[in-house]
C-alpha cells in the first residue's frame, strides 16, 4: 500500500505494456492468493468477498480455474480501487483470525504468501515505472534520489575463481522457492568475474561503436528482435539532439555515466558481453561466488535506482540490478513441484526463459539470497536488469 | 460533463475495445478541437495549456501533426482527470473571450465545434456502455429506464413509395456537415419501407432459425467476420441456461422482446434482411421519406435505450437506433471538402464504410436531420445500430 | 492452355501473393466449375474424376462445401500438372457428350462457364505476372512487345457531358453477369471525362511532387495502407540509381513515359486524381459514355501491356487498363442473385470493394461490354488497373 | 540427388510449413555453401554462376549478406530445377579442381561442407515428408517399408547409472561441430534411463487418458501452444471413425502400436514424461551413457521410419528418433565460435532451443556421434523426434 501512495487514482488501472499489470491488479491478486490458498481451504465457513474475483484476479493457476486474459487487465475500470481496498480489508480480517490458529501448514503457506507478496511489490515498482515512464508526459514517481549524483564508479576488474565441484541450490533452514531445490553438486571450470556491473558510460561506448548494427555480436533471435522492434538503446533511454537522457523514477534526467546500465534485455546483455570480449556468467558460477558474500546492497528500502559501485572489491552482487546469466531456466536435477495448484508456482515456466540473479533496487530487502532464481524471457526489459561480465580462464 | 457524472474516476481512463475511447480522452479531445481550430488561429496571444496535448488529443488530423496511437489511448493515466478538467476550464475561459469578438468565421467554426462536441457526446455514451457492459461485473450506468417495460410493439407493415427524381442532401439554411453537400438529384425506383425497426423477438427468431449458421444469408466478408469472431448474437446479448439476457445501461436484463434489436453490425443487418425476404434501404430512399417527417423521437434527452414502436404509422425514423443502409459511404457528386486541416473532417473516411441514418437514443436532440449521414465500418457494433427493412416493388 | 505455354513446369505451382493463385489451380478450378455445375447435376451417371478435388478446387462456394484455404494454394505439389491435365481431359470429354444434349439450362450454364473461364484467363495472366515479376530474377513471359515503343501519347483533354436521367445495367439479349442486372434509371449531373488514361510520365510527376508523402491527398485508409506497406510507386516500378524501371511481361524495362500507368491501387488512383485537381468517374458516368462507343481496344489477343493513346478523341475505354471508378460495389436496385450455389457468383462480394470498368490488355476479347462490372479491394494492385480522370461541371 | 529421385518435378518447389524448405532450395543452398566458403575465398579466378544466388540461397549468414525471406522460399519458381542442377554441376566442377590443390584449410572446410550437406540430406527427407504428408492427397514417397510390420516391441525397463564427474563434449580426432566443443567436466547425480523409446501404443494411452486436456501435465508455454494450434496428437496422426492412422513415407497406414512415437514437440515429450512419472534425460546424462555404446542403428541407409525395439538391452540410442532432452541449447563452458561468417554456424542459435541427441532414421549413417548436439524449438515437430524416459534416483 505504501508503494502506491505517490500514485494518482488514475495510475492504478493502466497497463502500458502487456508484460506489466495495473497496480490495482497487483493489490487484488496478492489478496486473491491468500483467499485462494489459505482462507478457502483452511477456514470452514469462509465467505468469499466476490466470487467473480476468483476469475478476475487469478494470474495463471489452471488448477484453480479459467483466468481473465492478462493483456486486458488494463481494461477493467471495475472493481474500483476502493472496492479492491475493501477486498483487502475483508481478506486481512479473515487472515488475522486464521493466523491465530497456528497450524503448521497454514504457517508455511503464509510464508509463501508473504514471499509472493514481496515479488509483487517489486513488480509494482517496475510496472509503475513502465506506466509513468512510457507515458509521453514522463511524470516522476519520487522526488530527487540520493546517491545518483556525481560519485564516480570504480574501474572494472576481474577476479579469478578456481573450478571444481560446487554445491548450489537452497540449503535447509529458511524459506526458499521450489525452484531452488534440491541442493546439488555441479562441476565448475575456472572462471573470472567482474567486480561490478557495467555502467551507462561503458554501454554508451558499445552504442557509439555501432554495437546495435553489428549482427555478428548478436544471437540470431536477438538480432530479429532488435530489427522488429527497432531497438537501439536501453528501454528508458532517449536521445535528444545528440545527448542521451534516461527516465528514472525521479523523472527524465541526463544520462549519468557512472550508474549501472539497466533495463536491457538478455539479448542486449549477451551482445554487449561479446563486444566486450567477455561473456555472461552461468548461474552456478554466480551462486558459487555469491554464497560467500553477505546479502547486502541497494534494495527497495534504499534508492529506487541502481547506484554506482564505489567499493573496489566485488560489489553490487545483491540489489541494484538483476544480473542476466547465460543459464536457461530449467529444473535442477531431482526438482519436485509443490503438490496441487501451487505446483504451478515456478515449475511450469521452465521453458524459454533465462535465469537472473541477485535482486535489484526494487526488490524488498530480505527477499533474496544467493540461491534465489529469478527468470524472464530474453526480450524482457522492464525489470531493473543489468550486466556483470565473466570470462573463462585456463582453457587448454 | 453531465454524461460523466455517474462514472467512477476509474471509468474515465479505460478503453475496452479499440474503436472506443476513454471518457477522459473525449473530454480532452473536444477541448483540443476548440483550442486548435479557434484559439490558436484567432487569438493572437493565446497561451497553449500544454503543448504536448496537441499530440495526445489530436484524433486524426494529419494536417495538424502526428497523433498518439488510437488503440493505446487507454494506457494514459496522465494527464489525470483533474488536469483534463483544468484544460477544459482554461479553454472555456479563452473561448468565452473569443465569442465576444463575434467574427463570422469564428461563429461558423464555433457551430462546427459544437456539432463536433455533440458527436462526442454520443460516443461518450456508447464508449461508456462498452467499458461497463464488456466488464465481467456488468455495472449499470443509470437506474431503471422508463418505457422499456411491458408495452407491446405494433406489427410490422410496409408502405409503398413511388419512385422518380428526388433531391437529397442538405438544403440551405442551418448547419450541416460537409458530407451532406451538395444537394443533388437522384433517381429512385418504386420501393416500400417498413413502418418500424426490427425487434428483439424478430431477431431471436432469425437466430433460432440458424441464421448465424447459414452462409447463403451472408456477404462473403460478413461470413468470414462471423467465423473469426465467433459471433452468434448481438453485441450485448448473453445466453444463460437457454434464456437470452441483454446488457443495457440499466444493467443486464432478460431480453425484452418488444424492444428494437440494437448493437448489430452491418453484416448482421444485411443477413437478417435477406433471411426476412427483404433488404436494407438505400440512403436516398431513406432520406426521401424522412424529409417529409418531423425530426422527433427518442434522443439522448429521453431514455438511453431504443423504445418500442407504439404508433402503427411510420415511426422510429429519428432517434432510437441508427439505421444501417445499403449505401456505401462515398462523396456526393460535386462534394468539396472544407479548406485546410478541417477538410479532413469527413471526406477522408469515404472508403470502406457504410451509411447509417436517423440518429439514436444516444444522439443529442437537435443534432440530426433528414440529410445527416453517419458512417461506420461493416463490423462495427458498439453504436446503437438497428434494422429497418425495405423492399423493391414493381420490378418488371 | 495456350496462356501457359511459355511457362516452365515450376511456374505452375507457385503463389507469390495471397490474392493470386497458381496457374495449375486456375486450370483445375475452371474444370471443377464445369464438373460441379454441369456434369454432376445434369449427367446421371457421371463419375467424378477425384472426389478430393471438390474440396481442393472449390474457390468460394459455401453452398458446395468446405474449401482448401486460399492463401495455401501454393503449397500443393499434388495433384501434379499432368494429373490436372488428365482431369481437364476427363471433364472435357464428359462435357462434349453433354453439349450434344442441347438442354436450355445446360446451354445457359455452359455460357456462364465459358465466361467464368475467360475471367480466369485474365487472372492467369495477372497471376503469372505477379509470380514472375516479383521473383528477384524477373524472368520475361513473352518476347518483345510491339507498340510499347517510341510513339508519343496524345495530350489529355476533357469532354463535357450533359446530365439527366440515364439508364445503366445490362439490356436484354446476350450474356451478362448477375451483377449487371437489372437495367435501371439513374440521375447524372453534368460532368466531364478525360479522353485517355493517365500516363507513366504524369504519374511520375505526382511522385516527384511528393504525392506519396502528402496525407491531404489520401483517403484515411489509403494513407494507413501506404505507410504499413511502405508504398512509394506502382507495383512493378523500381528505382535504380535515380531512374525508374518497370517490370512488364517482356521483362524489366526503363519506364516508358507515354504508356498508361498501371498496377496502381484504388487509393493511389484516388490520391492522384485529387493531386491533379480532378476525381475518378462514377460507374454510371463511365457507362453512360461507354455505351455510345464500340467495344474495341487492346485486349488479350493484342499486346499484354497497355498501349499509348494515339487518337486525340476519346480512347482506351475498352482494353488497356481496368479503370477505377469512385463507385463502391453494391447491388443495383432490384438485384436478384442466381438460385442455388451459383447465387454466390457475384452478389456475396458486394462489400468493401470498388467497381472497375472497361477491361484490360489481359481481358479476352469479347468478354466485356459497357455494362460490365469488375470489382477489387481498394489496395489491390496486381491487375492491370489504370486511371481515367473526371470532373464535375456546372456546380453552383 | 538420390533422395530427390522419387519426386515429381512439382515437389521440388513447395514449402508447406515455414520451418521446412523446398527440395530445390536445399539442392541450391548446399551448393551455395561450397561456392561461398570454398570457391570464392580459395579459387582466385572463380566465376560466380549467378550473383543473385548469393542472396537467394544464403540461409542465415549475416556476415555474407542479406537473405531472401525464409518463409517465402516456396514462392520462387525460378531458378528452375534444371537451372539449379546446372548450378550444382558448375560448382561441382570447380570443387573438383580445388580438391586437387589439397590445402589444409580447404580440406577442413570441405569436411565441414560435407557434414553440412548431410544435415541438409536429413532436412530433405523431413521436408519432403511435410510436403507430401500435409497435402490432402497424402502421396507416398517410397513403397512398402520392411521392419515396420508385426514384430512386437520389448517391454520398457530402466537401468540405473551412478553419478559422479563425467566428461562430455567432443574429444580430439575426427570432425565435430563447433558446438560440441570444448570437452569439459560435468557433475551427474545418480539417474536411470529407459532401455528404449516410447511407443505409439504407450503414447495413445496418454491421449486416451486425456493427457492433452490436463494442464497440470504441461509447461505453461506448451499449454498455450497446444491451445492455439488445437494440438491433440502427433503431427502425422489422424483419427478416422475412432481409429488412429499415421502418415509415413510409405503413405497413410493404421497406427502400428509397436513403433516408436515420432513427430512430437518438446512440449508433448515433456508432458508425456510427466504423465508417465518420469522425466526427459539431460544431454549430459544421455551422452555419458551413449559414449559407451557403438554408433549403430536405423539410419537413412536403412528404413525411413523408426523401427521397433527388439533387443531387451539398451537400444535405439542412435538412429530411429532424435531424443528430446531436458537441456536448453546453450554454449559449453569455454565455447568459441569459428572465425568469420562460419562463426554463425551454430553459436548464434543458442537461445530458446532444446537439445536433441542420437540421430534419426533420416540421418545419414556416419553423421552423428555421442557428442553430437542437435537443437530445435520446443514446438517443432516435423523432424523424426522421439521420447526416451529418465528418472532421478537416490534422492534424499
Amino acid at each position: 500500500m505504501a508503494l502506491c501512495e505517490p500514485l494518482e487514482l488514475e495510475d492504478y488501472g493502466v497497463q502500458v505494456i502487456g508484460e506489466a499489470s495495473p497496480p490495482k491488479w497487483h493489490l487484488a491478486h496478492t489478496t486473491w492468493f491468500f483467499e485462494t490458498f489459505l482462507l478457502k481451504p483452511f477456514v470452514a465457513d469462509y465467505r468469499s468477498f466476490n466470487p467473480e474475483f476468483e476469475y478476475l484476479f487469478n494470474s495463471y493457476y489452471d488448477g484453480v480455474g479459467e483466468q481473465f486474459p492478462r493483456p486486458e487487465r488494463g481494461t477493467l475500470s471495475r472493481p474500483t480501487v476502493s472496492e479492491v481496498m475493501a477486498y483487502r480489508r475483508h481478506v486481512d480480517e479473515a487472515m488475522r483470525l486464521l493466523l491465530d490458529s497456528d497450524q503448521a501448514q497454514v504457517r508455511d503457506r503464509v510464508v509463501l504468501g508473504l514471499n509472493h507478496e514481496q515479488q509483487h511489490q517489486e513488480l509494482l515498482v517496475t510496472d509503475i515505472k513502465a506506466n509513468l515512464g512510457l507515458n509521453p508526459l514522463r511524470p516522476a514517481y519520487v522526488g530527487s534520489m540520493a546517491g545518483t549524483g556525481e560519485v564516480p564508479s570504480v574501474p572494472m576488474a576481474f577476479t579469478e575463481y578456481s573450478g571444481g565441484i560446487a554445491q548450489i541450490g537452497a540449503d535447509g533452514g529458511d524459506f526458499r522457492f521450489d525452484n531452488e531445490n534440491p541442493r546439488h553438486r555441479v562441476w565448475l571450470d575456472d572462471f573470472s568475474l567482474a567486480n561490478r556491473l557495467v555502467t551507462n558510460a561503458e554501454y554508451a561506448a558499445f552504442i557509439a561503436d555501432r554495437g546495435y548494427e553489428s549482427p555478428a555480436l548478436w544471437l540470431s533471435e536477438g538480432w530479429r528482435w532488435r530489427r522488429e522492434h527497432s531497438v537501439g538503446a536501453p528501454l528508458y533511454w532517449r536521445e535528444v539532439d545528440g545527448t542521451w537522457f534516461e527516465y528514472r523514477l525521479d523523472g527524465e534526467q541526463p544520462l549519468a555515466p557512472q550508474l549501472p546500465v539497466t533495463h536491457i534485455s538478455h539479448f542486449e546483455a549477451d551482445a554487449y558481453a561479446r563486444w566486450a570480449g567477455a561473456r555472461l556468467p552461468t548461474e552456478a558460477e554466480w551462486e558459487s561466488v555469491a554464497r560467500e558474500h553477505r546479502v547486502a546492497g541497494n534494495f527497495a528500502d534504499g534508492v529506487l535506482h541502481p547506484l554506482p559501485a564505489t567499493d573496489p572489491g566485488l560489489s553490487q552482487l545483491f540489489g541494484d540490478c538483476w544480473e542476466w546469466t547465460s543459464s536457461a531456466y530449467t529444473a535442477y536435477p531431482g526438482f519436485e513441484p509443490l503438490p496441487g495448484a501451487l505446483g504451478e508456482y515456478n515449475g511450469k515456466f521452465m521453458s524459454g526463459q533465462m535465469v537472473l540473479r541477485g535482486g535489484s533496487c526494487a526488490t524488498p530487502a530480505g527477499h533474496v539470497r544467493a540461491s534465489y532464481r529469478n527468470f524472464f524471457y530474453p526480450p524482457d526489459r522492464w525489470q531493473f536488469t543489468g550486466i556483470r561480465l565473466a570470462k573463462s580462464t585456463n582453457r587448454s
